[in-house]
């Protein structure tokens, strides 16, 4: 694990943009330089695949393990060509979901299997895991929460699957929390942005 | 393994071409319905990967895990949307390559580990590794049939590899033949076409 690279985590609607945006704040208030990363896409190989992956037309066609071989092929190339050489010049890496997404919404939310997962996800990452933070929030509030954030454009091919499957992805971000209490932090997101800023400030400095 | 499930195998020049069509022939006389592939492709999600991986513009670019990963994600919708289907209906499937390719190329061409491979291959196929042919001839030889092969165009990506590389191909290829000597059979392919179609076909009827 690296100390500068920092992820969060969490359903859509959980607030992780606003965590992002004060993290990047503070980190540059520290004279760290930031990057910030959002997969799958980032590099010309990984928008690439990104394309593939959210295009409507491909919904009920991509296999399960298609899916997961794609989002893992998208983020082997963004370490490749821009985590790495940027962790290595001391720039501080900000990621809007990272491999722990592949757990809940392929392993957990589709049911493939975890270890299968968990064994490609080190092939594909090797020790280049971030710190997470994970937003914890009912399903039903980030429903409301996505509802009425306006700026947000049509449903995309992911966020178009139903309730009960977010539910099992919420339940997979619990278990990777409890799994792993060194590196993913489980914060509850339902509390006001700041004091969730505040934790998890205390929890990267401690 | 599928005893309809076909595929050739062996680097360019050393005649996967010539015996697919005597094959063709010879099982369609045997009143079989016949369907051939190629990897990557053969769906519209697998040629769209088809075209990240062997775009000119990505050489030198793309992560060997990255070109892992996307070779097997192209094969996962291939077997999912294609050969599957197919194979249940009572086809016969030939592929021009198939997952033993990945081991040859990615594993022993350009070392990435192999037992990390094999796993992924097992990820990717489950139970469905066709009876493999494997035409093995020296990489001088394959390199004199493709200059003469007026009907190829311009070299891709892969071809571009330079001849120390192909000669871990081909050795891959004879190491893959040995470990699994029932479902990989290795063809001396610098012999004519006629001798080598006769011992493959007495190998898939014996």
């Amino acid at each position: 694990m690296f100390k500068n690279f920092i992820c969060l985590e969490g359903i859509d609607g959980s607030g992780k943009s606003t965590q992002i945006a004060s993290l990047e704040s503070l980190l540059k208030s520290r004279g760290l330089e930031v990057l910030k990363i959002r997969e799958p896409g980032g590099t010309e190989i990984s928008e690439a695949v990104r394309q593939i992956l959210l295009n409507p037309a491909h919904k009920g066609k991509m296999s399960d393990i298609t899916e997961l071989l794609l989002y893992n092929a998208a983020r082997a190339q963004l370490l490749h060509e821009v985590i790495k050489p940027a962790l290595e010049k001391g720039i501080a890496v900000l990621a809007d979901r990272f491999a722990h997404s592949t757990l809940a919404y392929q392993g957990y939310g589709r049911g493939l299997n975890i270890d299968i997962i968990k064994n490609l996800l080190h092939v594909t990452c090797a020790d280049f895991f971030p710190k997470t933070f994970i937003l914890d929030i009912p399903v039903s509030l980030s429903r409301e929460r996505q509802q009425k954030d306006k700026s947000r454009g049509k449903a995309d091919r992911i966020e178009q699957e139903d309730n009960i499957f977010f539910e099992r992805v919420r339940k997979g971000y619990q278990e990777i929390a409890k799994e792993n209490p060194e590196t993913c932090i489980l914060l509850d997101a339902t509390r006001p942005p700041e004091d969730i800023f505040k934790l998890l400030v205390s929890h990267l400095d401690g």
